[in-house]
């Protein structure tokens, strides 16, 4: 039987999450308005700078974690906005390689330093402790949905490269995703690295 | 000066934010995708069902705290799949408002106690006191958030309006938003109710 004051509270959770996420994106978009990008095309160009470029879509893709069509259709736009450019690959005439123009090196120059003032802004609200208490907590939700999302993938090894630092997480994380009965798979099964989603 | 270790932090839950709402998003996608809907798709659905239909989009779109145009591209896509349909408000024929089709019911049926399940499933990795922390810290960027779109709004107001029933929590937020010095805004100043920025 749920606790079903625990259940009001898990409703205004999820509510919670989804509004952080809107408004920060949305401040993030005003912020950006100046240098003519959105939230999403800055972490695109963000990722292709930083990615190796040029870069395959699908890898951006990838580390976005984002569906590849998404990622195409905000790069097309890119592309036509002169931000981005095309190649092709040397070895694999097939595929298809994005780096970023001149004009798209200025425009992520001022926009990085922007986007920072912002966060350190916001986030000066909360105390050292509060942000690590927060962070960690994401974490745990952030493993459990890769998680669901790659089901054959060995948990134990995720949640051991991913958490904040924090010593009691990955016990009272590994206690909480495998119940007692699953030391198997908790121990051993499968060694694959994450694969992520990308369709 | 800022503790450069506490930057690292900042950056880190700068990054954890984007991450835990993109898998949020993910799930939720794969889990409603059984009832051929993305979570966009789904929060409409509710929006207009619960919003005292037949509603305006631009009140969809200010309860969903998005813009008004991307609410209306997704509106569309979802009035030529038969979910949603579209009607001219009596008293004034200019506008525009949408309503649930029998197909749209239906299709909203299901998918409601789908996503509850996976909410509960993943929220039960976290105790109570996890839950409630977790919703107090992220209230509390939440309310920043809103206080940098709107910047124009009673802060105070907002902030007490929306906590999360957690006694000290006002005052945390008060002391760290305003500053000493600003006591004539925090008791006196705007009290226009919260604008949402609807574009």
């Amino acid at each position: 039987m749920v606790n079903p004051e625990s259940e009001d509270l898990s409703a205004t959770l999820w509510r919670t999450v989804y509004q952080t996420y809107t408004r920060f994106k949305n401040c993030m978009d005003q912020i950006l308005k100046e240098q003519g990008l959105t939230m999403e095309q800055y972490l695109v160009l963000v990722t292709i700078k930083y990615g190796n470029a040029p870069i395959r879509i699908t890898d951006v893709a990838r580390w976005l974690e984002r569906s590849t069509n998404s990622v195409s259709m905000i790069a097309d736009r890119m592309v036509k906005a002169g931000l981005v450019r095309r190649t092709r690959d040397k070895g694999d005439r097939r595929v298809v390689r994005v780096s970023l123009t001149n004009n798209g090196e200025n425009t992520l120059k001022p926009a990085t330093p922007a986007n920072w003032e912002f966060i350190q802004k916001i986030l000066s609200l909360l105390s050292y402790k509060d942000k690590h208490a927060l962070a960690s907590l994401l974490e745990m939700l952030k493993c459990e949905f890769l998680g669901y999302l790659n089901p054959e993938v060995n948990m134990a090894e995720i949640i051991k490269n991913s958490v904040t630092n924090q010593p009691d997480l990955y016990e009272r994380m590994v206690k909480n995703i495998f119940p007692s009965g699953s030391e198997a798979k908790r121990q051993g099964g499968d060694k694959r690295k994450t694969k992520k989603k990308t369709e």
